[in-house]
């Protein structure tokens, strides 16, 4: 009767938050420009009243009293304990503290949209300050709730039972090897004869059509979903809707269609989590570092191998009506995986991308820490980015400001991309060795049995384990660079796999 | 103080209905079929937890010591008027009915569908016998708390201030002239050359380019609002972020563009609300009469007329690209005004429309009444067919299933529409005399100044008054037939208007 009572208002929760999913979808996809106002209103109240009701000291006594309940099921636990965690975030930052946070993470992201383009680094720092000052606040307040230091409360938000010693422990293994094989990577590649752009007219339509047989090769449900257009490609809805974006191109066709099978292996998690507990914290994906891994499995794993492309060049040829060498097998193998070093995060190839991520989880361990005052940002910016990427940005507009986040008030977001990277290489392995005939079906189009795998170690299991059991369950091991080190050796050095 | 903490509680209540409009609206154009039980859930918990707001026993009270301030304003006053009289047909009902009726309202809509389509009555008439049980036990609730007649009161949620003897009033007098002066037109028009539907090939962006320079040229506001597609046309979403739809057509683009008028008359009524309103019960459009008749304002007094069609012929074949006979303004006059007594309602002309709303007013007052059982619909449908409307159908499914509403718990409904076309016509009429140069500048396919003056003395004044006030205010007299009927003979007899 407790638990029941709780199951209902965390119900109630659950699906306030999916409302909000489905208004952020259609705000950043088809909204007119002048309802944002308007829109912002409808947010606010569902964000408060979601706010209000998991803080109501109600709903504390409860979770306490029906923790007590031995009958629980396994699962039933499993959602106290995860709605009591969220419920522990909520409750550490006063309700002044989250709407002024809110305010000036609003402001500071409306001023980067304009410092950005200007480079004008100076007219944003203010106000970033100020952003960074409430960020502190916060994660402070969060540190004495959850009894760990101020950085790790900002990596729990996104990635439970995630902390900076185990990021450290990784990403320092990260580094050993990383530097010397991008090296390696970029001589082996500057000695092989360089792929073309595959080129053509494919009108959207014809575009729109072969992104969508994809889809569906690879199982996303269009019953429960859909492919729309929106400038930043995401991934969006709620479960049971699942709607992701993509950005058409008039020439970038291949990059195009990549960031709709990144947005698949999002929607494929969502789609696969457990319709019983679809509203409840147990019920959610398991954090950001696994839901990169998903959207990476599909992306870089998958549909960058050797096999995926020879399914993928004939059907393109086919759907887009185009030929020639620059759409061979061949080519477009060593065009999608094409590497060089570059200035942008979010251009950058799988090799090389790591490296964005090691120099951001180093400077915002220092912001948040005081150690680096945001005036000092640009040049610790350019110091790093030489170290770890190897070129740096003349502009801060390709430096500092190249990216929202931190503007928007996220810290301890950037590690999440490269654990999931590593995580995805960790899974896609594991799948290979206990599915042996895998990789022969992927070059015949068929994906039933690496996805079916994802969603049984994966998606089916939600938030019911930490991360680090779940990885265990899926691949005997815990997280550990091994398969990502091996994973780009044999695909990019052409090393055993 | 008081007041404003009812207007904080008021706004709340306000924007998650103005959620649940979006969320409609996306339901019934973009939303994935198999995402209709997740949708469900959203709706239920925003629509139960306005319902817990309004009903509250302290929101009440908080009215009830505000109403003392004698520091209000009018608007104020008004707002709370109108947030009491909400609250009374929300407390009326009490929640298991409440549920009871949306639930059989949904299980009979349900069989509906297929039952219509069988042209199977006996196969909803245990389920439609059920809703009409519910809806009388709301309506004798909501008439006890409103001090009215059951039908009153459900007459009532639609049109505040409306009453079954005003309808009566203004039906029997317009019954007075209708069936003779639907005689007369047809004669007249089967004495004339017959217009030729206007043909060619026009795409659909080439249709939905046009439709929207008419819904610009007509004021509607494309930075709050948009056109998309749907199996039936509404407007929908909220204030700030108005949602219109059509159908497009392969052969009837004329009828996909009535459409578009018709619901830019209602979007125009949305977007002129007072924007500082914009959440609260005085904010909002006075009723569905002056709902429909701002719809009808644009449809049928506007874009029918000879002025208008004059300036539209060149437009469309500019834009359609399309030239004949069939696109002359004088073909497509006649075609717009064509007259034909024909089975279904939504399909029916603006003259012999009156005849489908007269014989359902008859027939859902002895609905409610008792009178009337069930069962012996499908007779007394044909009678009173025969009756208003000199036609009858051999199938229930052209009869008495034609119609969604009454299925869907929907009563008091009907007569909104043809008080609306008469709404129309003498808002029309006022607006002519108080703008002598309104008709040359439609012509020109200029129609500001008609806008205008329905967004002063219509939309800008929202609930701020009651209907009968507003329509005093605006036209100089309370509702009454006679603009309507000068109207439909001057426009279809040819006398002077």
């Amino acid at each position: 009767m407790t638990y029941d009572a709780v199951h209902a208002a965390a119900e109630k929760i659950g699906v306030t938050k999916h409302i909000v999913g489905m208004l952020y979808w259609d705000m950043n996809t088809i909204m007119p420009r002048g309802s944002a106002d308007v829109r912002a209103e409808q947010l606010a109240l569902l964000q408060v009243s979601a706010h209000e009701a998991i803080t109501s000291p109600r709903l504390a006594e409860r979770i306490a009293a029906a923790e007590a309940d031995e009958s629980l099921t396994p699962w039933q636990r499993a959602n106290l304990r995860e709605l009591a965690h969220q419920r522990l975030h909520s409750v550490a930052v006063p309700a002044t503290l989250l709407e002024a946070m809110t305010r000036q993470s609003s402001k500071t992201q409306m001023l980067w949209r304009d410092a950005r383009p200007a480079d004008d680094y100076a007219s944003l720092l203010p106000a970033f300050r100020e952003t960074l000052r409430l960020v502190q606040e916060v994660a402070e307040a969060k540190a004495s709730a959850l009894g760990c230091s101020p950085y790790d409360a900002l990596v729990d938000r996104h990635d439970p039972g995630s902390n900076e010693a185990e990021i450290r422990r990784i990403f320092g293994d990260l580094a050993g090897f990383h530097r010397q094989l991008v090296d390696e990577v970029i001589d082996a590649q500057a000695a092989a004869r360089p792929p073309v752009p595959p080129t053509g007219t494919v009108d959207r339509s014809a575009q729109r059509a072969a992104f969508e047989e994809v889809m569906r090769a690879l199982g996303f449900n269009f019953e429960q979903g859909r492919l729309d257009e929106s400038l930043h490609p995401f991934c969006g809805g709620a479960p049971g809707d699942v709607r992701i974006t993509t950005r058409y191109s008039d020439t970038d066709f291949v990059g195009a269609l990549q960031a709709v099978i990144h947005e698949t292996g999002h929607a494929l998690y969502e789609q696969g989590l457990p319709v019983e507990w679809r509203n409840q914290p147990v019920g959610g994906a398991r954090g950001m570092t696994l839901h990169e891994s998903q959207s990476l499995l599909m992306e870089m794993q998958l549909s960058h191998s050797r096999e995926f492309v020879t399914w993928l060049a004939p059907t393109l040829r086919r759907a887009f009506g185009t030929s020639g060498d620059s759409w061979s097998a061949d080519n477009l193998y060593a065009w999608c995986n094409r590497v060089e070093r570059g200035l942008i995060r979010v251009e950058a190839d799988e090799v090389t991308y790591p490296a964005h991520v090691l120099m951001r989880f180093d400077l915002e361990r220092a912001l948040i820490s005081g150690d680096l005052d945001p005036a000092e940002l640009p040049g610790a910016w350019r110091e790093l980015s030489l170290k770890y990427v190897g070129v740096a940005a003349d502009t801060d507009r390709d430096g500092c400001m190249q990216d929202i986040h931190w503007f928007d008030g996220e810290f301890g977001y950037f590690p999440s991309y490269t654990l999931g990277a590593i995580t995805a290489a960790q899974l896609f392995a594991a799948a290979r060795r206990q599915l042996p005939g895998m990789m022969r079906f992927v070059g015949e189009g068929n994906f039933a049995s690496l996805v079916a795998w994802v969603r049984d170690n994966i998606h089916a299991k939600a938030s019911s384990l930490g991360q680090d059991e779940l990885m265990r369950q899926a691949t005997g091991r815990s997280l550990a660079v091994d398969d990502f080190e091996k994973h780009l050796r044999a695909r990019y050095l052409g090393d055993a796999g």
